[in-house]
């Protein structure tokens, strides 16, 4: 029960303290989300209560199976502009067909979260690695800055790609309309100011922490109203500056998603994409938080509650909903100590849904650009290309390629190219294990890289050490390197692999095996096996690889040499050297040999 | 020169002997070759010359550019059933769209190759794990085998699954033509028998090898001749006995594949995965091959080989082609002693096309579906189900899972299905990394596992030993083990992660070494490292790591619990013992310190 309900363990100890706490934190949240939660809606192409509706019941529900204590759901950037992205192929912006489409994009997403959840299976996170995800994040961040630069100048340009955007806001300089620019670009202004410089200044003032830390988290709350009161009083509305218009007013009625079929195998693929973008952007926010307090959360228990919270964003009216970065560490910041301060977030979030829709008639659109425009610019890090790229070429070339996809073909396309790329990347790394010959080190019963080590051989035996487990990637490279040594040595009668650092041998491995072992014996020569771990041998009994060895499993390599060399073995502990081995070529089995 | 060109160094010391030897195989493979490709044209759905014509120029390109001294090329069942399932969404059988189709997924599939080849992408093959492509293989034969029962019942029977068929196969048993079946069960009966028994037959009574050997090989063009005969003596034809008619005389003329960019576009995933598995049949056979007589092949050349075989067979007017299992095996055991051979058999299959097609006429279908059932079953390894479960239960689970999806779904499906499965397994393995916390050996300076070793820790420091590299698919692991030490041990003041088997940090894992330490320090913890090897140390040198790191980089770990806990190692060495742990817990790290 407490797995699948941890409010069950932090609802019992909850004191009046606590819930002082929460209050605070939730009402700064409140107030940060409001905004948001309209802008984003907008962001995702959808009217601007479906983003207050999407900030009430997964907040709810993640309360109840979050396992994180700071974590705040809600709408989020990214995967707002996901949801955009494929909704916009299937239907008309302001349909209800688009409508529905985002509303079974959350619960489909909420279904697949739910269920990799039940299965455990959140490793499937691991499959995005953090260049792909740092990459698309940054691209998607330009992305969705350029396509608020339209509302911030009063024109209309759309695009898919950045370069089409760029291109159409050119193509519209003409209609720029300065009423909206006067509005728009000194609210930017004000709300990149005070995102990181109200609070010190207020606090340089004598304000305590407290107050100081609510007033600056509600600049934008002072934005959306200066700017309302403005187009208000000054009719902008008549002089071209676009609004949000009437916003229906009360809580989202329950709704049921689309059960079509046909749809649902549209959105398959992005719904998958946006649940895992969104999952491990929550695991990552609400890892961070935990660890800052030493807690932990259970990473496949957040993937119930993600999917729990679409769900419930889906039955509520709502659209796809994550753990948001800036607004969990606010949350945080601001002192909630359970997730019982994302409920208290809900209902100031109902509240406004029922009292202050009426007076969002005359928000400007651009006020909403502005907020979306100084949220995603803090996610943009193009720094880490270059940092990149002086760590690792491989993982350069993955976030790179993820950002230009996903800048010049789409969201869907970038994600998916730098997953595949990352993947293949990595298969190629691993389908090279270490692999070592060594030889003797004279007087002694160690074993060390001919190449890097003076040792000595005996000229119809190799010793080939593997330092990985073999896997399917690698197991080809393994057949190739023994290949290698039968075809350069004319002497050879008997090889030994070693094993000392293989902890596990899958069926392709063993397969390949099976074939090196009999293709040696069709050429004459003996396989033997040397320090073959506990549990490997457990399994490779299991199969019929044992009776097919043409050699023998020995304990330790000394003893496979004393068995196959012995000439070798007593000549070396008298300290006679023969076909003794020595360069200086930099090698990766060094270290590998000197861990041993 | 001589990596592209092959033929230039066997080229050079060809012999009269070798001559003989390679003309004597092709004779041989020729002999097999032309009921084969006869059979698979029609498999892949297309008019039976165009097997002719894709068993010529191929051959010719591959012995120029072709690593493998035996490997026969050409139309191969699998292959031929890959391109009728993608050929067959696109156009009706028998059009011209059909053939140009076929064509096409041959060139694209050829400069896929090439392509891959030129890039040295030869490891792509690595994502088909042995399970995964014997798994396909077995469940393409079942589905061959029982896609070509109609012709030998007369019936007209077809599906897309194996249920589909055999359906189709039940509902059409009222229509079976009993001539039909007096014709093709006798001869299917004697293409089994002869498989295996004619040689040994032959021999024992009294032929020798050379001679055996080609009169069992030519059963199958006996059994051609005489239904031949047979239809034609007898007029089954007009009895409702299906013949392959009209076969246009003459060597093909030089065509070029339909360049339409929608088509290419619509063939491009069926085409890559025709190249794979086309890519890894042929070099597993061919390296195969090469090991029986010490020879190697060179896994990239066989792209560029493989590559340009596929375009010579699109120009030629063929479909796709690669290196076949059974026929390589004939021309290695025949004696086939470089790709010359493949040379002398395209002529004499262009021999063939040029005199023998007007004999085919009165060739009855049915003889064609017994050639394809007889060479598809041996490639059904049901078995192989049996011992893949007893060896690796995920193992069993992907090759499982492409049986049936190929079965029920189709061959793309099935294959992707497998691939997919597979890599997630291969994810899900990989992501667990073997880690261990180690304590002090008393009196030593060994540290082994706390779980299983009789060692003493101190109680504010945490000796993390890692065992494998550290990568994306990884790295989450060792965050949460290192939160779930820092979550149980409230005394906690230093982490020190013990390096000794780490060959590589990728990016992701840097990150994640990074957010580690920021967040030990907001809780007041130190990281260290021990143990570290050069490369990986040379590499976290050109990040910042080092700069943010709160704790240093030792040596040897006896070096960090000298400097961290001085009293412990002082104790210890005097052999007092404090906090010490001991259970019998079965444990993956065990055999990893014993390896140490």
């Amino acid at each position: 029960m407490r797995r699948y309900f941890p409010i069950l363990d932090w609802g019992r100890s909850y004191t009046r303290d606590t819930l002082i706490s929460d209050l605070i934190a939730a009402l700064i949240v409140t107030i940060m989300l409001i905004p948001q939660s309209l802008a984003y809606a907008l962001l995702a192409g959808l009217p601007p209560e479906i983003g207050l509706y999407a900030s009430i019941a997964p907040l709810v529900i993640y309360a109840v199976f979050g396992t994180s204590r700071a974590l705040a759901v809600g709408p989020v950037a990214v995967v707002s502009l996901m949801t955009a992205a494929s909704v916009g192929q299937l239907a008309q912006h302001g349909t209800p067909e688009y409508l529905g489409a985002a509303i079974a994009m959350a619960f489909l997403s909420g279904l697949m979260l739910l269920a990799m959840g039940v299965l455990r299976l959140g490793f499937i996170a691991n499959f995005l690695s953090h260049p792909v995800i740092s990459g698309f994040i940054t691209a998607s961040g330009l992305l969705i800055a350029a396509g608020q630069v339209p509302h911030l100048l009063g024109i209309r340009a759309e695009g898919h790609t950045l370069i089409e955007t760029l291109g159409a806001i050119v193509g519209a300089l003409g209609t720029l309309n300065p009423v909206t620019m006067a509005l728009a670009l000194p609210t930017l202004a004000f709300l990149f100011w005070s995102r990181s410089r109200l609070k010190p200044f207020l606090k340089a003032r004598g304000l305590a922490d407290l107050p100081a830390n609510i007033i600056a988290r509600a600049a934008p709350v002072v934005a959306v109203a200066a700017t309302t009161l403005a187009t208000w009083g000054l009719d902008l509305a008549g002089q071209g500056v676009s609004i949000v218009g009437d916003v229906p007013k009360g809580l989202p009625m329950p709704t049921l998603p689309p059960f079509d079929l046909t749809l649902w195998a549209q959105i398959a693929v992005p719904a998958l994409l946006i649940s895992i973008v969104g999952y491990v952007e929550t695991v990552s926010v609400a890892s961070t938080l935990a660890a800052k307090r030493r807690q932990r959360i259970d990473p496949d228990q957040e993937l119930i509650a993600l999917g729990a919270s679409n769900i419930g964003a889906a039955v509520s009216g709502g659209f796809p909903v994550t753990g948001g970065f800036a607004r969990s560490v606010v949350n945080f910041d601001a002192g909630a100590e359970t997730p019982a301060a994302g409920a208290y977030t809900a209902i100031g979030m109902a509240l406004a849904t029922v009292f202050l829709t009426p007076l969002l008639f005359f928000l400007p659109k651009a006020t909403l650009a502005a907020t979306i425009i100084v949220a995603v610019l803090s996610l943009v890090d193009l720094g880490a290309l270059k940092r990149t790229w002086t760590y690792d070429r491989a993982d350069f070339a993955a976030m790179a390629v993820t950002i230009l996809v996903t800048l010049g073909i789409g969201v869907e396309a970038g994600i998916t190219a730098g997953v595949l790329l990352s993947l293949a990347l990595h298969l190629y790394r691993t389908s090279r294990p270490h692999v070592a010959i060594v030889g003797q080190v004279p007087g002694t019963e160690h074993f060390r890289n001919v190449d890097r080590h003076e040792v000595v051989t005996a000229p119809d035996v190799v010793s080939i050490r593997v330092d990985e487990s073999l896997y399917f990637p690698n197991a080809r490279f393994l057949e190739d390197t023994v290949n290698g040594c039968v075809a350069k040595t004319p002497a050879l009668r008997h090889v030994v692999l070693m094993f000392p650092a293989v902890n596990a041998v899958d069926a392709s491995a063993l397969e390949t095996l099976e074939a090196i072992t009999t293709r040696l014996a069709e050429a004459g020569i003996t396989l033997h096996l040397s320090e073959v771990k506990g549990p490997v041998m457990d399994r490779l009994a299991r199969s019929h690889f044992l009776d097919h060895l043409t050699g023998q499993v020995f304990l330790t390599h000394c003893d496979a040499m004393r068995a196959l060399a012995p000439d070798l073995t007593a000549s070396t502990l008298g300290a006679t050297r023969r076909d003794t081995h020595r360069n200086g070529k930099p090698d990766r089995g060094l270290d590998a040999a000197a861990g041993l």
